[in-house]
């Protein structure tokens, strides 16, 4: 199996995870699901669509949620370094016969949307409008405390080309599932730019979709109060998997549906991964630590169900695997 | 249903759960797994049983490990409040043609062996030798760091007549789960003397056995920091269920199976109920937040397994209940 | 130095402390102190007085605050078992030449005030109306989680006597500062009904006057949140020591003053002390881990200031120890 | 004054703070501090040198102890991304006149030492032999689980200049103290490489000196048993401030001293700072919560002492600001 080599010096600099864009088909029942259980910072909202941040974030919101018809992602976002390199990946998706467009979007600087050849419906942006973080107002935190979106986790199709489409443009490989044998398959990989475990981790399973989006929090603490917060506030049924800890990238995690069914990760305590010669680490799809290194085993649905991106047709994947689903 | 009246003044004064005495196949194992995972202090041994506590302890033991040729609960200790008392509970046992005699225990004062009439082996004592607690020595502390032994929790073939006997001798009522309906049955009760949620509870089932004993420790995090230290220590399968929160006592709980299979809690988090007029807390058997506030489900293991007391034949419960088992 | 010897048959049966009532002059500002800044539950509330309870508790309120032109503790409030221990009471104070009456108070039922010898006004009763506990509520918690209220700490003028008069009522002894030599007086002492380290500090100091109340808290995470949300909502100055570990009673906590310098602490972590035999533990006055086993010395403040009973005339101390005050 | 505007593009890649070497006097004593409190790996040792680890760090070493006749600070180590990357340095070096050389470090590849211009005895490596990472050693974590080295703390005797020299190498400015008013001169600042608040930062003071390096650690809880842990085993002394909160980084903090006064910093929860328009925040001097959110001010010891670099003189700082440390 090709495990990818990272480019070093990408066509143009994606700095980071940075945001999401849902569609909810009830927005007053979404907000309150993300402010008063989760515990997000409502900075902006209409009759069409609420911005939230987390208490860390400078910028105006890392969770968008637009009333729709139907539920659906609409966009992960990136944001890029420079305006510059937005021109530079303008150029790179022209030269590979990827559509892309430059759009308007509230609150941000010149946006890109791009459909990438997977079907994942990316939006890159080099500036926000900014506001004082509220990381030292403590009077104003709520829920699990979540301080920042950390990264995006998706099902894809075609997983070994979407893992080395995104190795081109910089994303560099820290764990993956791959199958036992000589011509071992990935079924997962998990991929950063920032310098922790992730920006993006890619599933081998029906897609594109997504699987979660997950932000941080400061301690398990808090993820259990979340637990005890959703339990007695209506969203029993919305706690799915954990809390626990993954082998996979070593974090403390929960795993809940918003009322669309999206799924959210609250998580915590993974590690650096800045060094250039920080090595992938391999899990066989045999090890079960993989997915929880103690704890009960993840439901059915968690293997299965995700977010599709409007617009986009699910295909099967190109095979399955034992396991094919990793966290 | 009848709930059983607590006598207030009791025959003879029963303070608190003190100890378990286990009947072990593989000393060595077995000390290896309470002293170095678990994190209780060995306080003294021989090449025949082991004396463990915890750190808050000043009582020489909580738990005795007995070499044994088969696996078995050997005794459950309770603390009465004196040597008066001991003489008193013998009249009380006489009058009540149960059989009771006084032995010699290592380490502890006059102590009485008495077997109730549901076939649970009980040790009662007024005194033990003292050492100094532990509680500021914090360069000892190992594993989950447990305070002190809390509660234990049986199987009973007659729940009812055990949840009456114990009532008649003091332990005050402070859970049940039951059946609905106007003839619904207790299928399972919480009791305790000292003044939190249990000393002793009593579940419908195969009976007698030990369903579990249990340790107070710290906080969550002490029990998170056990499921790591157990999975990365080769006691993967030992963790049988948790962590997670139980309606019942509001307890944050993980339960672990030692290499014998006898079950130990690991508990934070339950409240006082020493006021004169606190009013038991009725669960319908139907409520799933009983067992778990939030959680994946108990594995079967759960519900079935318990520790014989050696000598004792095991009877079918007097019903089935539509949940039997309660945590 | 006398240690005294607890009586274990009192001549009445105090369950535990159970409330205080304080006069403050802003009735609105300490209301947002306790109940924003906290965490405590507004059961009740009208122009003059405001009750608050933590949320394990089923009593009506465990903190009063009423209205007043000057601030002052107004009354230390311990539960009986009963009403018959009401009575009883009535008898002994009135055999000891003890002034008492009884007095209609809103939610309780019969209620005695008495002033001990020494000028502490106390409450006694044996039921207060209910409420469900809100444990399970864990959509409703705030601040640092209260849970429940755990203990008075009071100034006492005449130290030894006062020690002596509340373990004829039954109250023990669990730890004690006491000069060094062979006449040693008592510095400080801590006495508990309802089996952890105490329902009762008596302090040498100026006077009658209540040095501080305590809630018990989950966890010490919930300490240090509180002091970041204190910090950031205007309470900093009302940050008066801690947080940190004691010595005594092993316990984590945190002094604040509330907006009319009542001092609160927030306190866990401490043991259980049931047994019959539990020994004192004594601490030299000179060894500095009594007040912090780790952490900043308290503040002049701390040791200097409380809070007069209405009423009451503050008396000098019968001694001044090398160091009078712990905590 | 004049904030530093940081290159974007610098003339060789430094990846992060990576290690620090000490001299100590006494390396059994040192070794038995930084073993067995702090919980640090001994990853290899003989009688001249002991080399530990942290749990997530997959390099050899991130603490040098070397036995020495004086107590002083011997280097600081930095990562660089490649071997090119130090031939690039050592040509920057040179063309700026600054003295360096190659030398041969056990465990480490090629390796350059350089001394500053204001004196501070650096080293830098592209590589180190590699050590597979302890995250998942759960059974092997002591004392406070120290996880990986954070950050530099030094005393800079011309503050502005070194902070200048080091925004030219490619350190940003996350935070800074400067007094007030139009000519308000930098009193401290923290600069990073690696993304989150700092990975060096420079105080006005005497120096050059060490005024601390930091490992990071999970939570609160890890720092709340050190100081329990160490209190309780004869490094009650040791403990100089904390634990609290930093207003500056937002971190919660313990300091504390090794046996030769080597001052060490655990520090947990700060914030990212990779976006490129990330600005940094001002603190004026005046503003005390800058030092601590809440919590007792620092001890004098932590404003005046630290650790000299081996052969290099103390200079007085260019001015004294009001006041002149910032944590």
């Amino acid at each position: 199996m090709p495990v990818p080599t990272h480019v070093f010096d990408p066509p143009f600099n994606i700095l980071r995870s940075s945001h999401v864009v849902l569609d909810v088909v009830d927005l007053k029942a979404s907000r309150d699901f993300y402010e008063n259980a989760v515990g997000l910072h409502v900075e902006d909202a209409d009759s069409e669509t609420v911005y939230l941040r987390a208490v860390e974030e400078h910028q105006h919101h890392s969770l968008v949620l637009r009333k729709a018809a139907t539920a659906a992602c609409h966009r992960l976002g990136f944001r890029v370094a420079s305006e510059n390199d937005l021109d530079k990946a303008a150029a790179w998706f022209a030269a590979n016969g990827i559509v892309y467009s430059f759009v308007e979007r509230p609150f941000q600087g010149r946006t890109m949307h791009v459909t990438d050849p997977f079907g994942f419906q990316i939006e890159l942006y080099a500036t926000m409008e900014k506001r004082p973080h509220l990381l030292r107002r403590f009077d104003l935190y709520k829920g699990c405390h979540p301080q920042r979106l950390d990264h995006f986790n998706v099902f894809a199709a075609e997983v070994q080309d979407t893992v080395d489409f995104y190795a081109r443009l910089g994303f560099r490989l820290t764990e993956y599932g791959e199958e036992d044998g000589d011509n071992g398959r990935i079924a997962a990989a998990w991929m950063h730019r920032k310098g922790n475990v992730h920006d993006f981790a890619i599933t081998n399973g029906r897609g594109p979709r997504l699987h979660h989006f997950a932000y941080w929090v400061p301690t398990a603490m808090n993820i259990l109060h979340l637990c005890d917060v959703m339990a007695s506030s209506g969203y029993l049924k919305n706690l799915e998997r954990g809390p626990g800890r993954h082998g996979i990238s070593n974090a403390f995690f929960l795993y809940v549906r918003d009322p669309d069914g999206h799924r959210l990760e609250l998580y915590t305590s993974d590690y650096q991964t800045m060094d250039t010669d920080h090595e992938p680490l391999r899990w066989s799809l045999k090890d079960p630590r993989r997915q929880t290194l103690w704890g009960a085993p993840a439901p059915r649905s968690w293997f299965e169900q995700g977010s599709q991106f409007n617009g986009q047709a699910v295909r099967e994947p190109a095979f399955v695997a034992d396991v094919t689903i990793a966290d």
